[in-house]
């Protein structure tokens, strides 16, 4: 079926997944992230391509179970969130995981993020923490959507496999790894505990604050412990995509 | 002095050096940027500001020894490399510093990037080379400029200060690195060797490549050792700026 009217009702509604106005979907766009999708287990519900799928879309498409629609350049222009499409858009399911796949690891290391306000901060602290081999990843209310399509292009494929829970309370994520047996740390440069110096084997939920502001105060007096990275004068902080790599990959080196 | 035309002559070659046509000079916006930079020790050329700068810019501009120009708010616009303008912005003389301040530390740690296309990874691996005690930072020919605005913006204040050297031969600074008796290390997913087993103690070049296809053959050939990160399966690489960040605190841990 083509669709030539960007009018389409269809296509208004993938529009506003695409904006985040629809919080059970989400637009996933790009052969690449499609094939990352379609190999999680996402469940799809539709799936917009060109009128001329290339040969490695029409390979994809084959594995795509939706329903598939086709669209005119001007339709897909107007649906596409890069200046360049690629000519290929999922809308799925947003993931919701669960608190125990979380929690099953004998040591769970969990990555909690306060107000990170850039998607591209935040899908590379996603894309870092899988391959760090965090448990789970919570983003606090205030922070950027981890499923927007910005935020995906960063994290690549990690957002459809590492379990995420977005727009939850700071301090209700505290009390819920507390409750499971974590200690809970914040990282600030205000810490006298370098962040080499923890003890990264124990159960732990690791927090980072908001880019300029770091965490809430709130969030820094709930924290059992707070860690900082030692810096080189005179550089007061690094990027927190930078500081999650630093921290988590000392947690994997202490954990080998 | 106000100038009110956007097609005024000093506009007009500031406007080229913001796009990275005066290679010789380089553009600073935003009332942080410029006070780091007047912090430094850059040489000063020309200073634009608004007809009412604030009270925390006049604080600034008494600090400035180059000749200051108002601009009307339209002008300002014309010249802004944001959207929304911060109202100060400053032209100064691109950053040349010597090999030998890179090499006098008695074991450097240099970092080399292989044709970055990111200015944003660029400057948030400028700022945390600098955060992490690196003594010199070449970018390879084909990579994006290291004084743009956009990467001024990542990198913040460490670009007036790290000893930077930009579009530079990448077999040339292996081979100066190897005659000041630095070690050679690309890191790359295929090392068999893992980036906490190196010895970073050791003075070292460590290279890191573009975003998508790592670093070129040639580098790779030349370099004396390759290492990888270990990232848990699926995830086949980090963002570069964040696997910068994992490899260079790894040094500083070695090096306390």
């Amino acid at each position: 079926m083509l669709i030539t009217s960007s009018s389409n009702e269809r296509i208004k509604h993938a529009r506003r997944v695409r904006e985040g106005r629809e919080r059970e979907l989400i637009f996933i766009e790009g052969e690449r992230l499609v094939a990352e999708c379609v190999s999680s287990e996402l469940k799809l519900h539709a799936c917009f391509t060109t009128a001329e799928p290339s040969e490695s879309q029409q390979k994809l498409l084959e594995r795509i179970t939706c329903p598939v629609f086709q669209l005119s350049e001007s339709v897909l222009e107007s649906l596409s969130d890069t200046t360049s499409t690629q000519g290929l858009i999922v809308i799925a399911e947003r993931p919701w995981p669960t608190l125990d796949r979380m929690f099953e690891s004998q040591s769970p290391l969990i990555l909690g993020l306060d107000r990170i306000q850039d998607p591209g901060n935040l899908g590379t602290l996603v894309r870092t923490a899988e391959a760090a081999g965090v448990n789970g990843f919570f983003s606090f209310a205030g922070s950027a959507d981890a499923f927007a399509p910005k935020t995906l292009r960063s994290s690549m494929g990690s957002a459809f496999r590492l379990p995420i829970l977005a727009d939850v309370s700071g301090l209700g994520t505290l009390e819920t790894c507390r409750s499971r047996g974590l200690k809970t740390v914040v990282a600030t440069g205000e810490a006298d505990l370098s962040h080499y110096d923890y003890d990264w084997r124990q159960p732990t939920l690791l927090i980072l604050g908001n880019e300029g502001r770091g965490a809430s105060t709130e969030i820094m007096n709930a924290c059992d412990a707070h860690v900082r990275i030692p810096l080189h004068m005179p550089v007061e902080s690094l990027n927190v995509a930078a500081a999650g790599a630093a921290i988590l990959f000392e947690a994997v080196r202490q954990r080998r």
